[in-house]
């Protein structure tokens, strides 16, 4: 299957490592030294998963290679939902006026983008459908404790679209040649150590050591997986987009895959752990730097545990 | 694909319908008479979505007929989350103990059953799975205002798990012919008409009249299609599983379609709208009365607005 266009949304406001200095007593570089974030971005009043969602399609549309009444299938992901009955899914469904299409949202934490996009490989599997667009967006400081001294400066919001075709449409289709997605509940501390109960309070992460413990193996792991599913190997991967998650992990990630740091597409510094949309995001950003017979490892780790891995051929 | 096994979970506590007449001054003939409900279960302390999960699967493994090791795909789905990070798929693998396989959760409000069946379809046609394990659970009351007149007295909690395996595995399997799920986010006040913002307040239902009338054209439409897509007609179906929202909408879709009530299998009387899981307790509290050949339609609706239908041969 072929990623067709890639757009993503960002909200204006942006907060400062001097925000959290102010509100708690963290210095700049304290969290620059142990997250590597700078700065991220803040949804504004009004705002929330549903409209920067739509917000992502808007921007897509812009340049979208056919009609839009030829998308057969939404899927939309995010585990900080604005409303969990009327998904983000179904919202940009009545934005775009398509009617009678399967239209569904899935939560797998930080990974989830590779679980929606597996849906949608599913649904070409079935004959069901044959051009999917696939949402992703976490509107996380609305389930943040800023106060949260521990966890509070790491979230930013966010969101990104993509058309995705069982076919090759256009010359510049990005092809997506493998996806594998794991569940890791039975790992760790996985089902304590990032948890959001929207009754209880909102995003916590009491175990951040094995959180980065577990992001550090998998992402790995799941890389070489999906290489050697494609008989290739680490020298054949000319960009690795991790989990934008804090950026001592990803350095991990490429220390322990013997990859020069040239090759990692970051967005952490900017835009804080924006949840399963940072890889899409830095997908988006880079499209143009990407070219002819490139390939790429998308690889995504998230709370629960889940991971996973994606092979693109520019 | 085929149902090897499925099993459901109800909490203990019941209430029932002079608990709203005290709270709300609403008396139960007038409840009976609008909705057919006369009592519903609640989920104790310390009960969540999460919980009744596992408990239905705790029911299923009594009597699984494989290995639990064999299940090679878990879906979960909800619109009741307990935990959005940790979702009810993470809890039942944690739970199991089954590494490395795919584990992912999906919303599309009461529809969901479907939605989570036809991704594992997905996975069986990609050769991804053989083997799914599907829950369902919503734990509306964690989310209801049960002061709201209006809605208050309507919900339900409750949990299904269902093996559901590519390939036949027992003669008493029953076979999963067809099903068809669509988004109808472009009808009447669908983004609006049911609501569950986790961050301003639980489900609240504003556009009643909205939803019946959309309930009782989308679940006749796809049935008819499920049918048709098969050679079938109305006169074929033994059993209809409308989505348990409200007896009278059951009663105007098996109206509409010209099906006598006596093929209608219900429990919104006993156990109120139990959300994505109604359907799925109504398959298996009667799993022992189905005859070989037995053809059952299952068919949901849901806030979003979503839809979808099921041809099950026994």
């Amino acid at each position: 299957m072929y990623i067709n266009r890639i757009s993503h949304y960002l909200p204006t406001n942006v907060v400062d490592n001097e925000y959290f200095t102010e509100l708690n007593n963290l210095s700049s570089e304290w969290i620059v030294e142990r997250t590597g974030i700078r700065e991220r971005r803040k949804a504004g009043e009004g705002e929330n998963t549903n409209t920067m969602a739509i917000a992502a399609v808007e921007a897509l549309l812009q340049e979208i290679p056919y009609s839009k009444n030829q998308i057969d299938l939404i899927v939309g992901a995010t585990y900080t939902p604005y409303d969990t009955i009327v998904s983000l899914a179904h919202a940009v469904q009545h934005h775009l006026n398509i009617p009678d299409i399967p239209v569904v949202s899935v939560s797998s934490a930080c990974s989830s983008l590779l679980n929606a996009i597996e849906l949608a490989e599913g649904y070409f599997a079935m004959n069901k459908a044959s051009c999917a667009l696939v949402i992703v967006a976490d509107h996380n400081t609305a389930y943040n404790n800023e106060n949260d001294t521990m966890s509070g400066h790491l979230w930013g919001d966010g969101a990104s679209a993509m058309l995705i075709s069982k076919e090759r449409q256009t010359e510049g289709d990005l092809f997506i040649r493998k996806i594998i997605t794991g569940g890791a509940a039975t790992s760790g501390k996985a089902v304590e150590a990032v948890v959001l109960r929207p009754n209880e309070r909102g995003v916590v992460m009491p175990y951040g050591r094995d959180v980065f413990q577990n992001a550090c193996t998998y992402m790995p792991k799941v890389s070489q997986q999906v290489l050697e599913a494609c008989g290739l190997g680490i020298k054949d991967i000319d960009y690795l987009i991790p989990h934008q998650a804090n950026h001592r992990i990803s350095l991990n990630v490429i220390n322990t895959m013997g990859i020069p740091e040239e090759k990692l597409l970051s967005n952490i510094q900017r835009l804080g752990n924006t949840g399963c949309v940072g890889c899409a995001i830095a997908l988006s950003e880079n499209k143009d730097r990407f070219k002819k017979g490139d390939r790429l490892v998308v690889t995504v780790f998230g709370g629960g545990y889940s991971y996973g891995a994606m092979l693109i051929e520019v």
